[in-house]
């Protein structure tokens, strides 16, 4: 915590009400932003002169203005001032300002001080008319939306989980779920019952959204630095949002509260900051059609039924949508959806025509840019793949030549495995050539002899495109490959360091693999990075629908045969043949 | 179609009932295999004496084997003769036949003899046994799945799409779905609702599956021609099952029929070979928090509905589920499910420690290898981007070094677009690199001045491992590329050639484009090629949990706005509240 214009890392034990240590912290970087903080920032431009005077000369009223908080990322200053910068919108009866920003002004606030310390109007550009921005359904002009009929999830016995405390039971799943108010939601202690052992087996300690990298691609003075790594200083979970009930989640969902402490220390609650439902899309989880066998033609078909659990996190202008999701196959899928608003800038053109300089965006709407960026997301994955000492490999498809006399073939492709001895033979970018990664208990093999293990598939790939040597990427350096492997170490939970605002990069996942630790036979962490390039587009303006990707961590060689060849046909839901 | 001992291409006037054309074919590859040939061929082994000594020589009894067509590809041979090869499996009580086949013996049918022709058992393998393979419900043993609580959809208002002959009209959408015996679904003018406009627009022409490419790994004599293009030589279409309501479709599916010719010419019905059905999955279609401004904090959130129209196909073993789904936010997503039976051999082997030669495949059971293969899937896509001329655009997002003292930044990145003139330039590898691309009407732009255009956004990738000159890799040639863009051709149709059993690949996508045509502002066919690479693990035996990828095609600036920003809050569906 921040208190003296010092940053201290205090313990204390809760049950004896005791402070166990209290140390002052002078390294880089500062603590996670509260909202009481970003609250007293955002208020100060409103009564500063200078703001007053930049607001009146661009014929606007100060009165129909709100400000934004923007972390500032670190660039090689030698600043020791806890300081963020403040962006400002014009309301003037609009609800979607992220669409209107006042360009040009750049605002510093001294955070310790709380006051504005350094301020620029460096140019006037237009405000971007409110027209069309609102997405309120209320608001909406014709034509309207015609609309499609009813339709519901109906589960007339309740859902076929149960919650106890924060333990989550599901099918053949056991895990529990906790509140975290810099990752959001916490999956530890996963486990999966194997009918053919009769017994709950591990496979997953722990696992988190560790770090979200969001670097913009704008060079110009009031934009340059926005570069964010949203868990480390606005926190994920503080930005949570209570879900709203037949909108963010289904009818068959179930809801559950967070808490989280705030500026003075006291906890304060999320209501519904989690929901958990069973979801029913329509997949086949199986199938198959014989029609080749004497007498009938038999089809077998198993519906795919899932547990998702899901957060909704509001980053400012962006909403991430964090669903868990655990399959009967023993799958976990997580999917991250972006949805919200972009990140706009004001601009003099109305059309591309009249464009000569490089912009850094693109045109979305009259005097209106939605900025290049990207945006990384870093998980923690401790595995525990039947029980804590796990081992990594990597199988490549490597393709070979054929020279045999005897067959025509003049090529195939075969699977050669390479168990990764230290943290230097864990770091991969993914993209190039045929693979799988497989997190394996060396010292477990199925009846015929296969490692016992679990395998990680990303959904798309990302990678960064700016350069090693260039700060934010030194701050995000955890995204320079996709995956890492790193030995279990109880100080290395968050991807991009401890504490991240301002911070130089120097307790990042890039930074302690150097260390290139043993992760052969180990309790092993697997730190996957997802990205998005964005290029925006007409259609994400004003509200982007959602763009969505992520991974899945599948079973391989875990069970000794397909876990879901015994599901049932589920129970036949008759649809109610009573008044509406 | 084939009659004596020819190839015949036949024009057929179907409203003076009149033999156009009847010209015979002389090239390389024969038509698709008809239904009643397979039958005949597999029944050819069971009364033919050299088989009939082998099956005895094993132990085993005639009455229990049955028999299945395999197509034998081509591998440099001046064979004139139409055949293929017939594997066979022993049943003897067990429905999961293709998990015990019966190794070492090759048996070559002669097609237009209708007789076998070639015959050589080599080695005896063990028949893997039956214990466990069975798929059944009515046949699994203790201990059983619990279960899960019973759940449906509910539209009590019925569906919110009309089907009106063969044309589809759902939410903003409008398209015609037909059947055919070769690509099975097949999806045509294709157009979506512009509110804006006050219109429907043009977004594809025609699209289907044109392919099916799966090469398996395996170098011995009975299995290294197993490379099969399941599309032509075997029809997605031709082997579609009827789809079994409430389990290869949920309860508020509507199904269509499908039709087929006969070797003899008439038609044959394919009852249920479709279905369509409204898609809530709990998936948000956009969202937005609001805590920021004066009064009540704003949630607006809604619901991602989508149209699915889907067919199922079992080629022998492999049951491909295929989803082409319409998205209100213009997105048409495909998923390819890979589910059924995986392609087994059988083997000495009961553990892993025993093996010490190279057996292209994983021990997956006792005497049970699945074989490493792949799935490569050709799509063609012929868009009309609001209007049929359109071009092709790659955008690559070019990491930039940055020089300037006024900036502490060292990169960004920026987005070149490159307008493909000729299809060389359309060939593109996926996985190197950040990139978009997107198929524009070049002769039209949204009001700010950016090209209208479509764009396709692939799940996952992959590319083959096999030589160019490799036999298999001719024939299979599209696959080279993940991206091809051709000027629309009339006679380019599939993209493995016309007639590919046995074929020589003189007519693929490889070839066709050696011309190196110019394809803007053309009328033009955007070809996707989606791959498997499938290393076989425990959890796919005896029957596999579905495998999906996929891709879209997304509006890009082809609106001038988020086009789902009207879409309604549903109207809300009650829980009815009667006796179940």
């Amino acid at each position: 915590m921040r208190t003296d214009a010092k940053t201290h890392e205090i313990i204390v034990d809760l049950t004896d009400n005791l402070i166990v240590s209290d140390k002052v912290y002078n390294g880089s970087g500062y603590p996670l932003l509260t909202l009481e903080e970003q609250t007293a920032a955002n208020e100060l431009p409103l009564t500063y002169a200078p703001f007053i005077a930049s607001v009146k000369k661009r014929g606007l009223n100060v009165s129909e203005v709100i400000c934004s908080s923007f972390t500032i990322g670190w660039y090689g200053e030698k600043r020791t001032k806890r300081v963020l910068k403040v962006m400002c919108y014009y309301i003037d009866g609009a609800v979607n300002f992220y669409m209107r920003p006042i360009e040009g002004i750049t605002a510093t606030v001294d955070l310790d001080e709380m006051k504005i310390t350094g301020y620029h109007d460096r140019l006037m550009v237009p405000v971007p008319k409110a027209d069309g921005t609102d997405y309120r359904e209320s608001m909406q002009n014709p034509p309207y939306d015609t609309g499609l009929k009813g339709m519901t999830v109906f589960q007339p016995d309740g859902p076929s989980f149960t919650i106890d405390g924060h333990t989550v039971r599901w099918a053949n799943w056991e895990f529990h779920l906790a509140f975290d108010m810099r990752a959001g939601p916490v999956i530890s202690l996963a486990s999966i019952y194997d009918p053919e052992k009769d017994e709950h087996r591990s496979v997953m300690y722990r696992a988190y959204l560790s770090e979200l990298f969001v670097p913009y691609m704008d060079l110009t003075e009031e934009w340059y630095y926005t570069t964010f790594l949203d868990a480390g200083e606005f926190g994920i979970g503080l930005c949570a949002n209570p879900l709203k009930p037949l909108r963010d989640c289904p009818e068959n969902a179930v809801f559950m509260d967070g808490y989280f402490t705030m500026q003075d220390g006291k906890p304060e609650k999320i209501s519904n900051v989690f929901c958990l439902f069973e979801r029913y899309a329509g997949d086949i989880l199986w199938r198959h059609t014989e029609p080749a066998l004497p007498g009938d033609t038999i089809t077998e078909v198993r519906q795919e039924t899932s547990l998702v659990v899901r957060m909704v996190s509001t980053v400012a202008n962006y909403d991430y949508i964090i669903d868990w999701e655990f399959k009967q196959t023993g799958t976990i899928k997580v999917t991250i959806g972006l949805s919200g608003l972009l990140a706009i800038k004001g601009s003099v053109y109305t059309h591309k025509d009249q464009i000569n300089e490089e912009l850094y965006a693109q045109l979305l709407a009259e005097n209106t840019l939605g900025v290049h960026h990207d945006h990384f997301l870093s998980f923690h994955l401790d595995l525990d793949v039947d029980g804590d000492a796990n081992s990594f490999i990597k199988t490549n498809l490597k393709p070979v030549r054929v020279n045999k006399k005897d067959v025509p073939r003049k090529s195939y492709w075969r699977p050669v495995n390479d168990m990764a001895k230290t943290e230097s033979e864990a770091k991969i970018k993914l993209g190039l050539g045929a693979s799988e990664f497989v997190v394996v208990n060396p010292n477990k093999k199925t009846k015929v002899g296969n490692y016992i293990g679990y395998r990680l598939i990303p959904e798309s790939v990302s990678s960064p495109l700016l350069s090693d040597d260039d700060f934010e990427q030194i701050r995000g350096g955890f995204t320079k490959y996709n995956l890492w492997v790193t030995p279990y170490n109880k100080s290395e939970k968050w991807a991009g360091g401890l504490l991240v605002d301002q911070g130089h990069g120097d307790d990042t996942l890039a930074k302690w693999t150097l260390r290139n630790r043993g992760i052969e036979n180990k309790d092993i962490v697997l730190w996957y990075t997802l990205g998005f390039h964005h290029v925006p587009h007409q259609e994400d303006f004003p509200v982007m629908p959602t763009l969505s990707s992520g991974f899945e961590l599948r079973p391989t060689n875990f069970f000794e045969r397909n876990p879901v060849l015994k599901v049932k046909v589920p129970k036949q839901v008759k649809w109610p043949n009573c008044t509406k």
